[in-house]
């Protein structure tokens, strides 16, 4: 049923960690990947991003002899001239992704879609310039890409329905679960969260109230361990007890009055500002190699995800339906 | 080692959820609690949680057989007449706890310490009043208490250097990990986070463009992931790659300056946006009982401190050091 959906060929235009993660789930979940990447670096990249995803899903216990083809491409239009579904995820430029998008256009086959990794801007911004901009949509991920499930869906003025529905059947095919987010902002979902929280630790690194460590231990010690599992909604619906969300809000609410959040603004990156957080962070992870956090990352998430499938809850599910696919 | 700093026996002010899972934690952990709580549904509150924290730490592989014992005082007097450590968790109003720590300090010995679960009152403010204002100190928990290792410890100006030290030694015999925060803010470090997520989210659901079940599946689908291991700065200095931190604010800080949240103010808690939110909610979850969520969430939360613990990492050396200490 899902190999109705499952593009047999698909491209992925940028092959930095995020793209390269793409095209690492896409080939694990069988489809041949033509990759389109400028850099000479991009082959090691993807090497070492599919070594890891593939390590990743051997823990998970998923297959990985389903194997799809991978290949550089000499080109856009090389890469995409057979694809099925192109993802692309080239940086945060709308200038630079129209751009990209003038070539594949040129060389990409009619029925076939377009999507964007973009984490902010809005789709309608990114098709103005598109011949069949009915056929794109973002789809903004987690990294990394090859683990987490979530993959944010957003059309713009002139996409397609279709195009949202074939793009939330295409991610489910490849293991994820899509949220399609119905009114179109800048930063979706997912990302005005975080940076609400990247705002505000940055005035609390800025005004030395903590370090950049202090902050983490708070997360990952705390409430990390609840949003890992459940969500902010449905955590405060459980501190409220069995009176609901109503008696939550009632007995919490009134607190937001309170000024608690230095919200307004963000503290300008001065070269103090970045020295302090550089610092911090070297001092709190430094002497650990990016290559193991990543692998330490992985075997954390790895585990979350087994205990989540086990308990079936939630991201579980997720894998749940990927190993039931893989058959 | 830790026998020298931990409590033989210890008074909680409040029963709530949050006061009954510290006097969980603590019984759990070989210290008598005497418990003083005007509430008659007191005892019944402290033996769910117990038995709810029971699990989990026998699930956790945790000892459960070297209790302290526990019981109901008749009064705030008889709670902490003998008590070396008082940990108050009454509702979130200055004057109800000023008004509880008048009755607290005339029953409690001089050397005892008294801390406060307040999530994010001034312990200045708190403590005015008192008679020994130094052996005041904030201990702010995250629930549920007793699987969650972190607490902020917030001294206000007239809280002494070893009453920080002390409370700090006191919650790790209890197999906690205390941050200190050193600057005193309202809201300390996490419910500063939390409030900006919050305050967000209210106004994605406010503005329409997602059900609370859609931000959730996006915080446990995606980011909750991380959140779990790395914290905030961490994960992003994985994002950065080899270049360190520098070249991740290099790379992502200006996006810092797009409008891309709307972080100004709260939206009216107006009874529309109050429905809108309690609909949504019980669409979500109103099928499953609150104590059904609760275990849920507590044996998700123990296979991650497993996983944790297995990989010798964060949250799970706190349960580390737990299972060395209990021999």
């Amino acid at each position: 049923m899902a190999d109705v959906v499952r593009p047999q060929r698909a491209a992925t235009v940028g092959c930095g960690v995020i793209g390269a993660a793409w095209a690492s789930r896409l080939v694990l979940s069988g489809v041949d990947v033509a990759i389109s990447d400028p850099s000479p670096e991009a082959e090691s990249i993807m090497r070492d991003v599919l070594a890891n995803a593939v390590r990743a899903w051997d823990d998970l216990g998923l297959r990985t002899d389903q194997r799809g083809e991978w290949r550089i491409a000499s080109s856009i239009a090389d890469a995409v001239a057979d694809a099925e579904f192109v993802q692309e995820s080239v940086p945060e430029r709308p200038d630079l992704k129209r751009a990209v998008y003038a070539e594949i256009e040129q060389a990409l086959p009619s029925d076939a879609l377009l999507a964007s990794s973009t984490s902010g801007i809005k789709p309608t911004e990114l098709q103005a310039e598109l011949a069949h901009p009915e056929r794109f949509v973002v789809g903004h991920p987690y990294n990394p890409v090859y683990l987490l499930p979530v993959v944010e869906v957003v059309g713009g003025e002139a996409t397609a329905s279709e195009t949202i529905e074939r793009a939330k059947a295409i991610y489910q095919s490849i293991g994820m679960h899509p949220v399609h987010v119905r009114v179109e902002i800048e930063a979706f979902i997912g990302d005005r969260l975080l940076e609400a929280v990247w705002r505000e630790a940055l005035w609390l690194v800025n005004d030395g109230v903590a370090t950049t460590q202090e902050i983490d231990d708070v997360m990952t010690y705390g409430f990390g361990l609840r949003w890992a599992q459940m969500g902010l909604f449905e955590t405060y619906r459980v501190a409220g007890g069995t009176g609901g969300f109503r008696h939550f809000i009632e007995q919490f609410g009134p607190a937001l009055e309170w000024p608690w959040t230095k919200l307004m603004d963000t503290p300008p990156f001065t070269p103090e500002l970045v020295d302090k957080i550089v610092e911090q962070s070297d001092e709190q992870s430094g002497h650990l190699d990016v290559r193991e956090l990543e692998r330490i990352r992985d075997r954390n998430v790895v585990g979350f995800l087994k205990v989540l499938e086990e308990n079936k809850w939630a991201a579980g599910s997720a894998v749940a339906a990927q190993r039931e696919r893989q058959g």
